[in-house]
């Protein structure tokens, strides 16, 4: 295929126009030629709840050789990979607004802004920094990844839980799940970014919180199914830690009347560490950037192995 | 001066115990030995309150070469360097925890913890990224260098506004304080870091509010005398801007039942950017690094300019 032809770029379906319009843009800023499906080398797809329409596009389309997925999930499109053509999606781009949120309630709870925002009265001057804190963050994938990103530049020490002691990059130590507590006891925050196991089900318990600092934030953006809220709850009324942010609870959505709506320091988000919006412009980018190296023949970022379907 | 007696140095006065302590650990951890004032070839001052008993102390230890002052600002203490010796001061230190809240402020408003935390039943899912905002801070000091700092992994594009348009090292664009209203227009965010000057004073008035976005917010980490009161309880309450989250006021402390009190989306602090508390692991930081250039006959951090006196 020559370099003219290469180009030559589609972005479909227009059933949601908000996504469609991002594309577009996103494949001339990334060097392309808005292109037809039939003229097109590659397609970026322009709606996750359009699975329906997707086979009947791709195979209508054999010249094809690239199709960019807009999610991270692809669970929806995943019988219709055909290996003879490249594959990639959204993985690691939803990643970073959740890694943003992290940053958001951990300083809110160090800052005390669950104090400040409901004061009428100038209230008392306190406060703990982020900079150079104790991070432990249980999970080891791309909400991680992206949040060691994310404090690079704050001096933290940042302890890892995950599976395997395998080091993950940038972190200061990897701690085995089954030496968890250990990783708990020293951190300034601790942060539930891993996925719903059977394992990490109600793994933060009673004990789990018993081991924190009294002055320790828990900030969970994964599932509320990690934590026991009763137990929680109890830690919380004692005293036991600093406090709780989470953007996730059980049960979902937390009930009106529940304890944990009145416990000062506990800062409840209603699961927006990554909002559709907040996912435009990250896909977009992503789609701008896959351009401009399918353009110039480069590896493409977020490949889909199809063997897996991930 | 021979190695072994360039590695001691003292520090005094004692009546800060905390930070006394916290310089004398600074002081070994940067290979230094702990030694009277009389024996040393530094001294580390303990103290920024007890400017009083500083001349006496240091006029009676001639062969003292280097003095390292706690804080930032030296008005206490400028009339007293004798420019036979070498003086550093703690510049630059204390802005890092100031930038740090800057980050917190806004993440605040983008991810309307002012309505969450107040709530007490699940919220309407919304928010703002900072990752990729526009940034547009006032003043081209630490503090901005600070943030601009902790904002690079971010992808934020920053404008700088300062007096002149020299590019401020890591910004996207430095804009001249005559052409602010400029720098507004674009913003996500609008960030106050100057200093309170003639010029600056209520330089946040109606036109300036007006000049930006409905979505924007405010974020006040400098003099509380840059924003005309009045001009921003009207703007809040018109719904013009997004927000304002202030940690400093005019006035300061804030009146009990000033109107600011009342407004949901204005977020107050009082005044705790940079606590005692935060400062002092930074400044023991500092001290250690000295202590470790000063044995290697290495430049010293955060030099004071005798003849200018800070």
């Amino acid at each position: 295929m020559n370099d003219r032809a290469r180009r030559k770029i589609a972005v479909t379906p227009r059933s949601r126009p908000a996504m469609y319009d991002a594309m577009c843009a996103a494949v001339v800023a990334g060097g392309g030629e808005l292109a037809d499906v039939a003229d097109a080398s590659a397609l970026m797809w322009a709606d996750p709840a359009a699975a329906d329409e997707f086979p009947g596009v791709v195979a209508a389309a054999p010249q094809i050789e690239w199709v960019q997925l807009p999610y991270a999930g692809i669970e929806n499109f995943a019988d219709n990979l055909d290996p003879a053509r490249q594959w990639t999606c959204g993985k690691g781009v939803y990643a970073e607004p959740v890694a943003e949120h992290v940053i958001c309630l951990t300083l809110a709870g160090f800052r005390y802004l669950h104090e400040a925002i409901p004061a009428t009265s100038w209230p008392v001057q306190k406060g703990r920094n982020l900079l150079g804190a104790n991070v432990t963050i249980f999970g080891g994938g791309g909400i991680t990844e992206s949040l060691v990103r994310l404090l690079e530049p704050w001096g933290t020490r940042v302890t890892v839980v995950r599976r395997s002691t395998e080091p993950f990059d940038g972190a200061t130590r990897t701690v085995a799940f089954v030496d968890r507590l250990d990783a708990v006891a020293g951190a300034d925050v601790v942060v539930l970014a891993a996925a719903l196991t059977d394992e990490t089900r109600g793994m933060v318990d009673a004990e789990f919180l018993d081991a924190m600092a009294d002055h320790a934030w828990l900030v969970n953006v994964a599932r509320g199914g990690h934590v026991k809220t009763d137990d929680l709850v109890a830690a919380l009324r004692a005293g036991s830690i600093g406090g709780a942010a989470l953007d996730v609870t059980d049960p979902e959505p937390l009930s009106d009347g529940h304890a944990l709506w009145d416990i000062p320091n506990c800062i409840i988000t209603p699961h927006v560490a990554n909002t559709p919006e907040m996912g435009l412009p990250l896909i977009a980018e992503r789609v701008r950037a896959n351009v401009e190296r399918w353009i110039r023949g480069d590896e493409l970022i977020g490949p889909v192995d199809v063997s897996v379907g991930y």
